[in-house]
């Protein structure tokens, strides 16, 4: 049982919460035991009762007190590919990460690809955000690979208006900024009413969606 | 300028943070200029630097440092109703609340019913959410009105299967419970691969699509 806040296990769990160190030690945290079960083989796992006193576990969780058990996990890496899949460009919240590695996880059979500015997908945030998801089907890095289909609220097209030919990648950019002009292929736009904007994993689910079904209806 | 933490209004805004005295107070906080250049008549609006000192002003922040602007308001429920809106039962995550409220003002018609279980409309984390539609569509309360078609994992048939009559109200439960055996009329799920479910407010933003492209296509 551990009893000190020096141990090392704990002081590891402190820093992961810290991109740098994430990036560094090429390890993650999940915390709570619907992740922590859903997580593939761990470096530790620690339980409060069982491994550590309760109050030294809820010191290091990064989430919030309650938490009963903290996992440590290697970072693993997709590689691009798939008939749909999702790339991501300046999504900063790890929130909005987090949720479309989950949506895209039902929906899609490639992974979610994260280009430039994207939130660590291994944050504690985004891997709650996930539901083991993230565990499921890691996230790829690096550049859309396939038919480039840009989600654009200024394109004239809409959605059910463009061709839906695998390899496809959603290309998704951040709220405000959108995806730079760089990104090539095709562009749509999802019809809304007033002046609102979509949430970007409310139109990554959308996307998916519409387009999952146009594949399945094509063949 | 405000330079005493014990002023009315910063003691107001700090109170807010507790569901117990909006509910009491009938008021909310919206915090950042997006939000507050969204928002109807304020009951009042502190500026860091012009009205109150900028540390005092972070104090009383409930989304963390960096806030500018602060706005109190009173709350302002909508009535049921609409061609096309959403219910949601025992839906706890104020994130989740606050983005259906976002999306549903992007892709329906009526607004968001409130059944019980809800996390506060008016709480901070939802009000940010949904990103100023809390004030272009306010929610409402009670039971749901129309036809109404539940969204359930386990049901037969599938979203693009079920009937599209206007009044049309999408129930949607909570993520691990679903919905109670109470609420009536059609089932539907969403088609999805693997072992996971979506996120209630990627389902909300599907079955909003799905459901107004229905009914644009019959009129």
């Amino acid at each position: 049982m551990i009893t000190s806040k020096d141990n090392e296990q704990l002081k590891t769990i402190r820093k992961l919460q810290d991109r740098r160190w994430r990036d560094k030690l090429g390890l993650f945290v999940a915390e709570g035991e619907d992740l922590v079960e859903a997580g593939w083989q761990p470096e530790f796992v620690l339980r409060a009762g069982e491994d550590v006193e309760p109050d030294l576990l809820a010191d290091v969780s990064a989430l919030g007190s309650g938490t009963r058990v903290i996992g440590v996990y290697r970072q693993h890496w997709s590689e691009p590919g798939g008939r749909l899949s999702v790339y991501l460009h300046g999504v900063g919240d790890p929130g909005n990460v987090g949720a479309i590695v989950r949506t895209a996880h039902a929906l899609a059979d490639g992974p979610v690809v994260l280009g430039p500015g994207c939130a660590d997908p291994w944050s504690p945030k985004a891997v709650r955000a996930s539901m083991g998801s993230i565990f499921a089907r890691p996230p790829a890095r690096g550049e859309p690979v396939g038919n480039l289909l840009a989600l654009d609220p200024s394109a004239e097209r809409e959605l059910g208006e463009v061709p839906a030919e695998p390899p496809l990648v959603v290309c998704l950019g951040a709220e405000r900024e959108g995806l730079p002009e760089g990104i090539g292929g095709e562009r749509a736009r999802i019809p809304i009413d007033g002046p609102e904007s979509l949430n970007v994993a409310a139109a990554a689910a959308i996307v998916l969606y519409e387009l999952r079904n146009r594949m399945a209806r094509h063949g």
